[in-house]
């Protein structure tokens, strides 16, 4: 990618920031129109929705309909902050640390899922292994590449003996 | 988890955001000062770094040091809106959509990277594979899980044949 200088701020100009704000991209479309009964992960999921992209963004798709996945990064909207910082996950029965669990109650709750695409017509991404509420705003799609992304580990924490399959 | 109602908003409040904002949970220190060298991709990267986790948020890292890798979910401050939506990625030679390269030249500047998870120490934690800029604000952390997050594929669009060990 080439870096050209008007897309970038000036150093001098850095400044930490208190606030970062986004506009949502888009939305999906899911059958889960309420909490209860959403798959807790995507791997636990084969459940069709359909990502609506704003027109405005629209020629950004080009080229994504040759990955097999992407990762979707999304508000949980539902969510009233400030959220504990430790609570019991789904698959355990002991309080764990917010950012060792995958609950959608953060400080910032941003999810990430990693969704199969299954067709892309328009400025819509037909997806599979849905496990996001109807209606939640979109952030950011990034393809997924195993390259960068498959870690092998069985490293796990509190998760080692726990996961099975699982809706909420 | 445990949904407790006042996590939640009430359904019948729920609008579609205009804007969605968030504080920074913490910052990383990182040896790359300037945007010249930075590893293209975590998995191109031995640098180590220091996630700084602001105090207030220290207590959500418990249980965390028993994973093996981390997603570190952060914001590509120097990012200057509005951006292409295509551009020439680092490895390739011809223009792509935004949503289907890993640019940090995005609507939403949202960076995503897969940390190797080396020790905890107090409010920091001290990770491998950095491809980080120094000082850059850290918005969420979540354990990376093998059985949610390894995708077997080979689908992997115009990325085929393409990847090589690069730095920026």
């Amino acid at each position: 990618m080439e870096i050209i200088n008007r897309e970038l701020i000036d150093f001098k100009e850095r400044k930490f920031p208190e606030k970062i704000c986004f506009k949502p991209i888009g939305k999906i479309h899911t059958p889960f129109k309420s909490l209860k009964g959403i798959p807790i992960q995507t791997s636990m999921s084969n459940t069709k929705g359909i990502i609506e992209i704003f027109s405005e963004f629209k020629s950004g798709l080009i080229d994504l309909i040759g990955f097999s996945h992407l990762y979707c990064l999304y508000y949980f909207d539902m969510v009233r902050l400030p959220v504990p910082l430790q609570s019991k996950p789904f698959l355990d029965t002991e309080s764990r640390g917010v950012f060792a669990i995958r609950t959608p109650f953060r400080p910032n709750p941003l999810g990430l899922s990693i969704l199969k695409i299954l067709e892309i017509k328009e400025n819509e991404i037909h997806v599979d292994n849905v496990d996001i509420l109807n209606n939640t705003p979109i952030l950011d799609l990034k393809p997924y590449v195993p390259q960068f992304d498959v870690i092998k580990t069985d490293k796990i924490g509190w998760l080692k003996g726990k996961i099975k399959r699982k809706v909420s």
